[in-house]
């Protein structure tokens, strides 16, 4: 059967013989003539990473190119359920549910960051552009995921906004929880939020469009080279 | 800078817009021209599950088709850290690598599968066609992650070979240290695999060479539309 795939028009170039050995990183690349990458937005609670974002993916996608999103819609309900969500919906005991589930303690935060960096990585090396929105406040955290990647992997995008903008905004009403104490360590407010200090990418959305900041990345990756292979 | 971009080369098509909301997925594949699936590999260790997943991606990349693989290369090492890697290479507090690492243990492993199937499900929204490598013995963890996803999402592949030609071809010697008691809890020595009842494809790697399963596969995604959208 093997043989007659090959003989098929189903593989083109006739007598390719496949190797046990995994693809190159490279040879990935150059077969989807694309380059995995991850840009990693950060930046305050309606700063407008997400618009951003899911503008990003479209740009690239009509552009034929592989790119995904993880954002606090895909990941929280489904790799970092809650607890009660593992319990609920993965029938998992009371005790494994707490160990497994994160919240949003110090440690649920950092666990969060490091599974949705891992992630990423994995959609890097399969070639794809992977693009996160998370707030993703605390510097250590963004540069262990920096630092898990290769050179030229990495883009931090700092999407910049005052507080102040940010809390007149307010889309979802979270500051005015956060202000009135019915949430606790929300960014900005009673957590602190670390920018970047070196970001590849700077936008300040104060004075930038969503679609313009779209436009802003997909034209570095393009003069990087992200979009060819 | 958004207009310019429209107007550039950069965006075939002029006068696009974007709008704020994602892509449909159905959008996505049409634009990718292909259906995000995962195929899921089950089967005992030595079952021949990596071998097979290599030449499928191969064939896939060949056909210009996005895949990738996830196996225990990429996950133990990553997403799913032990423990110890945890503290020594995300300096993770022990408390918090205690918790959030991964071992054997029956809860450790249900993690380990859940966590699998909630990225193969991420790489399958993408539109890409994810190729999962684990033994995964248990049946209820298997139909967990099925239950996840959309119909016709999730081929399980059953990667079948006789417990005595595991046996004899034990590459890494697991299945002698099992033997010999250095291994605790190997599946197929002293824990159950439980063979799928009703996979979607079935292997027979008694007879069935590694290039010749990864062909069926490729012409079974052939066959029913996966690599055309």
């Amino acid at each position: 059967m093997g043989k007659a795939l090959v003989m098929s028009t189903a593989i083109k170039g006739a007598n390719l013989t496949w190797h046990e050995g995994s693809v190159s990183h490279e040879e990935r690349e150059k077969l989807l003539n694309q380059k995995g990458v991850t840009v990693w937005l950060t930046g305050l609670s309606a700063s407008g990473k997400s618009t951003i974002a899911c503008i990003l993916e479209q740009m690239l996608l009509h552009r034929k190119k592989a790119a995904f999103r993880l954002d606090g819609d895909n990941v929280r309900f489904g790799l970092n359920k809650d607890p009660r969500q593992l319990m609920e919906k993965s029938g998992y005991s009371e005790a494994a549910a707490k160990r497994f589930g994160l919240g949003f303690s110090a440690d649920d935060r950092m666990e969060n960051i490091r599974r949705i960096g891992e992630v990423a990585k994995l959609f890097t090396d399969a070639g794809v552009i992977a693009i996160t929105s998370f707030i993703s406040p605390y510097r250590r955290d963004r540069d262990a995921v920096r630092a898990n990647m290769k050179s030229g992997e990495f883009i931090e995008v700092y999407v910049s906004v005052s507080l102040e903008t940010a809390e007149k905004r307010d889309p979802k009403g979270l500051y005015k929880k956060a202000r009135a104490g019915e949430i606790k360590g929300f960014t900005g407010i009673d957590d602190p939020y670390e920018a970047p200090e070196k970001p590849e990418i700077l936008i300040d959305t104060e004075t930038c469009s969503p679609q313009d900041a779209a436009a802003m990345i997909f034209h570095y990756l393009e003069k990087h080279g992200y979009l060819t292979a």
